[in-house]
């Protein structure tokens, strides 16, 4: 199958969307009419840029508010198609999109309709290029696929056929169990789009919110295996008009486009490989399936000097051990529990989570996916006796690194291993879960990005009023609940997560007992974030906990969250150097969530606790 | 009538909030429980903190899902009741705010419901405060203002009365006839918000996108207006969800906010001036209404030596005369017909509209206006002789002066004038309008300040998808069209309008032969933005100006746009410095627009000038 992006899906000029949309890979795409019309370029120079960028011109789009009209506006609408076929023959596009009319003047008519698509695709074919008519979900009166394709049948002309728009038909949860019979010969193109569920008006959520898919809650699955069961020939062509991505930088954004078709190809084959099978060598080979995640190997945090020293004292006040020293790099190794922390003073950076590090029983297997899957591959010194680490980088610049632990060549061999007993811990067992920030015109490029290397899935996703503007956090994990990430950002900020405070990140480490953490913690002079009296009286107003369950929360600045049965404890440190804190956290009764609701009070505590500091240490 | 506002409308922590509230000059604060729940202090440490900064603590808000549950839930929602109406006593806030419920277990049962409500407000009275409750526009059965008025008369509890919110009512088309007739001593609470008209869920659309009255398109006057009617004694309060200002700098949101309320009661004494003074001396005095603005007196680019130079050498190939030179200052004066344009290098700005002065009839007036409406005044340095003008800053930075250039003292004298004869100029007459960029979130604060200072009216609205990303453009005139302002920005954007170009502004010069006008620009040799061959083929396809019409606007780069019989010409130089350009317009037949559709192709076309400008220069 061939792939395919409309420009629309890109920010910037046509010139650099046609770069970015070659860099990433596409085999073709379909030209904006408004990205062409501020273009420099004539139609040939355009046709001639994409044949030197190895692109096909799949589509030429759109074209509207055509059929059923009165015959004096439908004289003005053939002068006007003709010089749009005549132009799309000079692009070298041979179809052109023309999309059900919104036009007042349209009329309700059917036969009408039929006659005047006949005679658009007589003047198409005259200039050698072909009709595809599609239903725009907000049409006049064709607004269902099955309408615009009764439309074709009856037109009946060889250069007329169906174009598909996924949001068109799940958006208003069409009913697509008809695709796969619709005849192949008429089938003329197909745009894929993903959207999150909104309530809204069908035509904002359209032009505002789709998503490469994957990235939202359509079955673009179950959809595009229909079309292909009709014998659809033509490439897969993105469509997706997304308020963010029009502003990102297109090379990325075309790079988190490609991503979401190998993905939707792999789900196709997973669907059915007996049909993914028969469609034959056309389809490059879908990546390495992912090698089960077994949980964290270890978190690296990024330190300088004196972050580092912050650090390291904190983790050896809530019960770490510094367990090994890296043979050629300033890098630590601490650990409690299964849970390891890498204190990595190589840069200069005044603490972050800079890597982290997925325990799979297929370590170059994972890479090879994420290679496959277009993570960047980081480039890595290492020293001659070390262990070969892949690492690639996520959207939030987050390096991955894929382990085997136990390994005889694994990366723990890089470590001088003190072999000293450890001390008693404070009941850490695991790392539970890691939030990675992430810049707000990334979130759906992250999300697909962790979900399509690990095969995890999203499991939570909510909006908060945080006391700093809109946050978004959405978890993904596996299966298994070994490995999960915290996804979190503003919706919308300009600057920084709170004036002054870098949007902060952390480590979550899982304990079985969370007041006995909790007592190591304060016994040892940890720095606990406290929590204010007013949010326990809010939890006795609104949970009603057991008194002494209340009095132990607040006594230990443990914040409370309660779903059904199921219990979550947690208590964070202040943030340490600039933007990372550690939370400790204890589920019960399968708890599956993260306390969302309280994540306001904590960074407003966070922010008093920070501003607090900084005002002692000034001089 | 006293101020308030609810600390959710602001960013920050609860302290940031008050001391925004207080510093904006605000007599009282809605209390929001997620921000209390947040504060390290106490209720008493707040109260103490409000009564410090001047502030009463109107309300205590929200308390939810209350009336017309079953009997076990009802329990459960006393006890919770009784812990925050104690709460509301130890924050010193009379009236705790209960909105209608959306609980699932919720029962269509208004005997119920009263009963609930009575028994409520008794636990309230026993703590000493008050019940207002509100009907949420999508609340389970409560939806209506007249139902949630009903069940207060049933409920029949002198601490039981109701709370008006204008969002409620209006989103939802109310009929708002029936208030004024409601018994002013239940009336406990009126919260104000305005938004614009959007085709959405209703609770997302209240949750995101309220606005301050007057940067909406709800009748608040009207609203309002019929509440005072009614005896309503208490604040006018606002409570605005809005993404963009829960992530702003409070203290300027709070400005804003503070002068929506005074264009509120201004128009609320305009609309009904004997209601105004039966209320008597409660009320503040209006500001001086707008002097009404007669045009632009000059504008200002802030300029450093070498974008100076650019800059004169454009308005000398514009037909531009430099006729004056400042008696103390590096500042010059050009003019062509009525526009002047005043370079003025003492900064070390690369180009940029610095200012621009309103030609008035009584500019102390309207400067008086400004001042009650917030506008910081601008210190300004002047000569013994110069005369004295005074400017305030606009959200987007720009000094905004008040003048009348004939008058004995006016600022002319300032200038030293050459006497010379002027050249042949270009056929300008006049500034037609100032195109001025705006920080994405300062948007809607933006236009209610130009509108307000002004006595100005939204004329247009626009979204549009340029190359980089949408683009808002909302333009806002006087009746007789005589100062027109455009404000852009873009919706969302980390970073600039473009890659490496800051958001352009524009001033733009009224000729009556655009034809003509370009002609002169083109021999005298001015950087005229050369507009793409593709923009006249799509015009011709669109449009079918005649053939000698089209041929002229392309051998001219001057862009075309047409409404009914109504036209528009304009084109454009090239950016100067770095973020200025002059376009030069023609409106015929009462075009009252400004080509909008064309923008994202001039966009991409100073994007390609400019990157070609930049390339040529490196070494």
């Amino acid at each position: 199958m061939r792939r395919s992006i409309a420009t629309v899906c890109l920010s910037g000029t046509l010139e650099d969307k046609l770069s970015a949309a070659a860099a990433a890979g596409f085999d073709g795409v379909e030209i904006f009419e408004n990205d062409l019309l501020a273009c420099p370029l004539s139609p040939e120079q355009v046709a001639e840029r994409c044949a030197g960028l190895g692109l096909t011109v799949e589509l030429y789009q759109p074209f509207r508010d055509f059929e059923a009209v009165p015959d004096e506006l439908h004289r003005r609408n053939l002068r006007r198609a003709g010089h749009k076929f005549e132009l799309a023959r000079r692009l070298g596009a041979g179809t052109v999109l023309v999309c059900s009319s919104v036009a007042p003047e349209a009329v309700d008519d059917d036969a009408l309709a039929a006659r005047r698509l006949r005679a658009l695709a007589g003047v198409a074919a005259d200039h050698g290029v072909r009709v595809a008519y599609e239903a725009l979900a907000w049409g006049r009166f064709v607004r269902t696929w099955e309408r615009s394709a009764d439309l074709v049948l009856r037109a009946d002309h060889p250069a007329l056929g169906l174009c598909l728009d996924s949001f068109h038909v799940l958006s208003v949860g069409g009913d697509i169990a008809g695709i796969a019979e619709f005849p192949a010969e008429k089938l003329f193109f197909l745009q894929l789009a993903d959207a999150p569920h909104l309530r809204m008006d069908v035509l904002q959520w359209s032009r505002h919110h789709r998503l490469f898919p994957g990235q939202g809650a359509f079955d673009l699955v179950g959809f595009t295996s229909r079309v292909l069961a009709a014998g659809y020939q033509g490439p897969l062509s993105l469509e997706v008009f997304n308020d963010v991505f029009r502003q990102a930088p297109p090379g990325r954004a075309a790079v988190d486009a490609m991503r979401s078709l190998i993905v939707l190809e792999e789900g196709l084959v997973r669907h059915d490989p007996a049909a993914a099978a028969r469609r034959g060598r056309a389809a490059p080979p879908p990546p390495a399936p992912a090698s089960a995640p077994e949980g964290f190997a270890f978190v690296e945090l990024a330190v300088d000097a004196e972050s580092g020293t912050e650090v390291a004292r904190t983790l050896a006040a809530t019960g770490f051990a510094h367990i090994g020293q890296h043979r050629s790099k300033p890098v630590q190794l601490w650990q409690q529990g299964d849970a390891r922390v890498v204190l990595n003073a190589t840069g200069a950076t005044r603490a972050a989570i800079g890597a982290f590090a997925v325990e799979t029983g297929d370590p170059g297997r994972s890479a090879r996916r994420a290679t496959a899957l277009l993570a960047p591959v980081l480039p890595r010194t290492r020293g001659a006796a070390e262990a070969d680490l892949t690492s690639v980088a996520a959207p939030d610049g987050t390096a991955v690194f894929f382990c085997r632990t136990g390994a005889p060549d694994g990366w723990l061999g890089d470590f001088i291993l003190s072999g000293m007993p450890e001390p008693a811990g404070a009941g850490v067992t695991a790392i539970d879960h890691l939030a990675l920030s992430q810049p707000f015109d990334a979130f759906d490029e992250a999300t697909l990005f962790y979900r399509s290397l690990f095969g995890l899935e999203p499991e939570h996703d909510a909006e908060l009023a945080a006391p700093f503007g809109l946050v978004r956090s959405r978890a993904v994990t596996d299966p298994g609940r070994r490995l999960r990430l915290l996804l979190d950002g503003t919706v919308l900020r300009r600057g920084s997560w709170a004036p002054a405070v870098p949007d902060p990140q952390h480590v979550a480490f899982h304990t079985d007992d969370i007041f006995r953490t909790a007592q190591t913690l304060r016994d040892r002079g940890a720095p606990i974030l406290n929590v204010p009296a007013n949010y326990y009286d809010d939890l006795d107003a609104r949970l009603a906990p057991e008194p002494a369950l209340l009095a132990a929360l607040r006594e230990h600045d443990v914040f409370y969250d309660r779903d059904g049965d199921a219990e979550y404890f947690h208590l964070c440190t202040e943030i340490l150097g600039s933007r990372v804190f550690f939370e400790f956290v204890q589920r019960s009764s399968g708890y599956a969530g993260y306390g969302t609701a309280n994540a306001p009070v904590r960074m407003a505590a966070h922010r008093a606790a920070h501003t607090r500091r900084r005002a002692a240490r000034s001089p």
